[in-house]
């Protein structure tokens, strides 16, 4: 039997250890895509204590709490910390096979050296030697950050913000960089409460006057360019199903008014508005050399109860199972055919979606960029030892694997780096096991090109980092 | 080389074989979903040869027979019984892969005492050997329920159903309960011949004279509190696609009157008539503290020949692939935000839609019960050592597996608890493998308590049967 | 670690071992469904260097060059041979779990006598080694055809086609048959350009003056009826979505005149037009003794850009999603419900469509033949590793593995038969782990016949060749 989490852990051949040890392990984080508070990178607050760096945002926590019947006050309410600590602790240790038990196990060995499992009968101990921990050190924003090794770190901001923190951060003698990246989800969600008042936002930032959809553009394209004077090099944007339904402009534009008026915008109303703009994004992502992120199948604010409670991103959102072959290739399509394709980065939430992006790649490969379209690694529910697996063997079976991007984070803690271990733990696994197989060629230079290449290299020279 | 078969079947670890002999192996048995029929436990008539038990009823073992060319006489015509075995024997040796073929060979060993594996050159002695056994053993129902260590029986009953037989059996000194379960999927199904039929008979022994939609509504709920009297805690429905489509009651009127004159009505209009059905359900069932069983995905009688010569539940249904995560959220949140969700449970019969119910779990846990919403074991097509492993890999990876309620058998059989045993040595080869390999901590009371409360604890708790 | 690609790769187990080498390696092949031409048979010109065989046509491996950044002028453009290579060389290094890398391996193994493993350095030695091959071997289609242990060649033929080269064939005295298939693609697509011409062919060709749909099927049965007396006996064809969609005789009409005028016909008007075709046809092949295979899921020319300078087939099709499960079932209900659906093979290009395929076969299953309606082998981008993996465990969950026809190239090269080497080292891989973990009888009659009906005989009986 291996020991629990030790230094091997994961690494089940001497050539998964190899390939670890001496490559993967201490190259430097490219982390493009994550949801930190540059704010809070600016300000550079200490945590207090183990629960405040856990539990006051992570849903991903809260809702293990929940499923193991843990009341709210515990997990979003005002239990002490000790309490809570102790509540996620009790969760836990029934989430077996669950990510967030090895999550939670790095992140104890290697920022608050810690070995113990944690459990019920294991919480309190551990709930005081964190917080010693935390008292001794540094548990402030940056220096978790430079000493997990990062150098790129792209937080998520909307096109309204005025990105006044990452222009601080600019000044800093930093030993890593924070670059803003352009979310313009809240423009194209014209069937969403608090679309009007946020396209009037938008027109005001942008000094454009937003009468018709085709001002929104306007907007949105100035303000990229702001964006683009501040550093920022990549986009994202989030979709159920990607938007690709053709419409005449008048239709558009009447849908716009409606939407602005507070009227029900139908799904397909509203995906033929996001069609225009879409398309003129993905052309200005082009021309500014930026890489486009498309997060699709996310099913979000299930229950209606909570979210009217709590907001959104608290824990109440799972996977949908639209239809997205025909959408994505069209909408891709539609670029690529006047030569404006971006560089472009496909993530799909529900793992029945592999085969379709990972061959989607295929359609739109070019000599712009090795790999120009790639396969983003999995990600949130499938952020999983499985999930992770699955998504390389399909890039593996059917693409370049050795060209992939690799990991990010997409976290909003600043102790998720070790993410980024499990990552290179499990890819040095997965090529670690096919070489011992005898079905890649033990060729010393290759692996290593490609393990750092996956951990860090690739990332940087897709992104221009360098 | 393993065995054929052997005492460690399946464990293929140290720790696997410690879990599953030292702590799952004697659990009872809490077949909290089956297909038994009361009459048949109540009677108590014993079986007279292995082709009675195995294929008089066993649509399973038809398919695979039809599957390798033999004629229909062979499997449910009228063919002699140690002809039928023959072809079925012929038959099983082709499924290599197939848990038919470790179900038999488990229910030989088991209830036959026979090791010899089953195939053409063996049948015959098998047959005679099978036989005998009978002959010399007690082969009641009511034995084999008890000689398996079963605790609990839960039935599928219809609404209409007068449960005399729940009744009776209440009477007599039994080892095990058996309880029926509420499964009102004929008043349901308003697109199905034979409804107005149906309605008619719910009116009658309801005593409600059904002249609307909302008339059903009554009438179900008077039913469900007799179930109530008789020790019902479970209901039950089956969906190809769960149905939750808003509509005004006149249009549920107007689709529902439709219906009762035999006049078609569409697959959307089904669903707008289920809808407020399914609500009225949900609520009710949360007042009487049942659980909500909803198995989804099945594409029943698609062979128009072999039905009408057949009927239903003769082996020729499959699986489906509609767009589930939505409705399915709707129907949730609908009974949730007013605060009327039940303790619900959730079968996929489509293994692509693992991730969309692992995580739609996830979107309504609370305190009123740990894991309050679950993730049904791998249930028909998927119960297969590749399904039950997906779907408990699925719920690891995103919830609690340790609060999990495992298996049921959903059988017509009274040999089929083997199904739990291959299930208790599936759950113990994946945790075994896990702890191998240093992912979760060798904590001996912990894996005790999730194993043995995945084995029979956890479902107990659960439905409040101690 | 074992060797590179050995004379055991992939056979993990003493078992699969004995499977491989003692059983399946020297079984004959029947490639029951490719591409190849049946005039460069007949002409049976020598390729004059492996950048003519390897890359003249392939679009995977173009697929591969340009995901790498390759630029087009190595792929389908005009660079020098040796440049190709090289390039190809430089990419297939990336392509770590790719099953291109272990096509081109066995293939320079098996027909060049070459075991270095290909990459950027080694590139040129190899182009070297190969071409000296080609120069002192025969590199002919027939020659490579006979050497690899080929019986019978079913290759893709259009209703339109004479046939000549397969008549001038059967005069040749070859050691294997090449047999037309009838794929009717193009009478079915009436949403495609080139449609109108396409019919007014078929009308010649056939002597039918084609008016109405009817007069389409009129041509295409008298199109079977020659295809038939020159050894046809497998049709095929290809859908995004099985199309079953009932209308009336004059609507389908008013669909068929609107796509002879080259008027745009949506997606359901298809459908509707296909229905009546393909019910004609299944029955048509019924009654010659055909089997009819169906190939569903692929998107085809996602890249206009690309379709427009280089046309079909050139490496821009990926895969498709929709719901297949209902029409799949009413198209073949309606054949079965009047006892004439054909023997049919279902093949799916989406792997989350398993499950629903393999269940599928269930349905329609007879005495008529052996699995008369089969799993296809995993195909196109499922044809690796974990696709032919995972198509027979779900053939093996659900149906009768030991049955399974087994596999075929799908392949427009004439050195692609090492695929048939690799799927019965996969096969044999899986199969050999079951018997090794006691889940199968270790029987040896039992697993050599299941191995070698696998590999060849299956096929043999099914297609009634011999």
């Amino acid at each position: 039997m291996n020991s629990f989490m030790d230094r091997d852990f994961l690494l089940d051949t001497p050539t998964a250890r190899h390939l670890f040890h001496d490559f993967a392990k201490d190259m430097p984080i490219c982390d493009y895509h994550c949801h930190l508070s540059p704010k809070e990178i600016f300000e550079n607050k200490p945590y207090e204590n183990i629960t405040g760096i856990w539990l006051s945002g992570d849903h991903y926590k809260w809702r293990a709490m929940r499923s193991c019947g843990v009341e709210e006050r515990y997990c979003t309410g005002d239990a002490a910390p000790r309490e809570k600590f102790e509540k996620f602790a009790y969760a836990l240790q029934y989430c077996i096979g669950n990510p967030l038990y090895h999550w939670a196990h790095i992140e104890l060995q290697r920022y608050f050296g810690i070995d113990t499992p944690l459990n019920a009968r294991t919480a309190d101990e551990i709930y005081d030697r964190a917080n010693e921990a935390i008292k001794n050190g540094d548990f402030s924003p940056r220096a978790l950050i430079a000493n997990s090794n990062v150098k790129y770190v792209c937080t998520t901001d909307d096109p309204v913000d005025d990105l006044k923190y990452h222009k601080l951060l600019k000044e800093e003698n930093l030993s890593f960089s924070v670059l803003p990246s352009f979310r313009p989800d809240r423009a194209l969600n014209a069937n969403l409460d608090g679309f009007p008042d946020y396209i009037r936002t938008l027109g005001e930032v942008s000094g454009v006057e937003i009468r018709s959809y085709k001002d929104v553009i306007t907007a949105l394209l100035k303000r990229a360019d702001y964006f683009n004077e501040v550093g920022c090099c990549v986009s994202d944007q989030a979709f159920d199903c990607p938007p690709y339904i053709e419409a005449k402009p008048e239709e558009i534009e009447e849908i716009f008014k409606r939407a602005m008026n507070g009227e029900p915008v139908s799904d397909e109303e509203c995906k033929k508005y996001q069609t225009p703009i879409m398309t003129a994004l993905g052309e200005k992502y082009c021309e500014l050399g930026w890489a486009m992120e498309v997060h699709i199948g996310a099913m979000r604010n299930n229950n209606t109860l909570m979210f009217n409670k709590l907001g959104a991103d608290t824990g109440f959102d799972s996977v949908g199972d639209r239809e997205i072959a025909q959408p994505l290739s069209r909408m891709l399509d539609a670029l690529n055919k006047n030569n404006k394709l971006p560089k472009t980065i496909l993530f799909n939430l529900n793992d029945k979606d592999n085969t379709v992006l990972a061959t989607m790649l295929g359609n739109f490969q070019s000599s712009d960029a090795d790999s120009k379209v790639q396969f983003g690694p999995a990600w949130w529910f499938l952020d999983t030892m499985d999930g992770m697996t699955n998504q390389m063997k399909s890039l593996g079976n059917l693409g370049a694997l050795g060209k992939f991007i690799g990991m990010e984070t997409d976290s909003r803690s600043f102790t998720s780096y070790g993410r980024h271990e499990y990552f290179r733990r499990i890819m040095c696994r997965l090529i670690g096991r096919w070489v011992e197989d005898g079905w890649y060629a033990d060729d010393e230079d290759m692996l290593k090109e490609i393990v750092q290449g996956i951990s860090y290299n690739n990332a940087v020279n897709y992104f221009n980092f360098k």
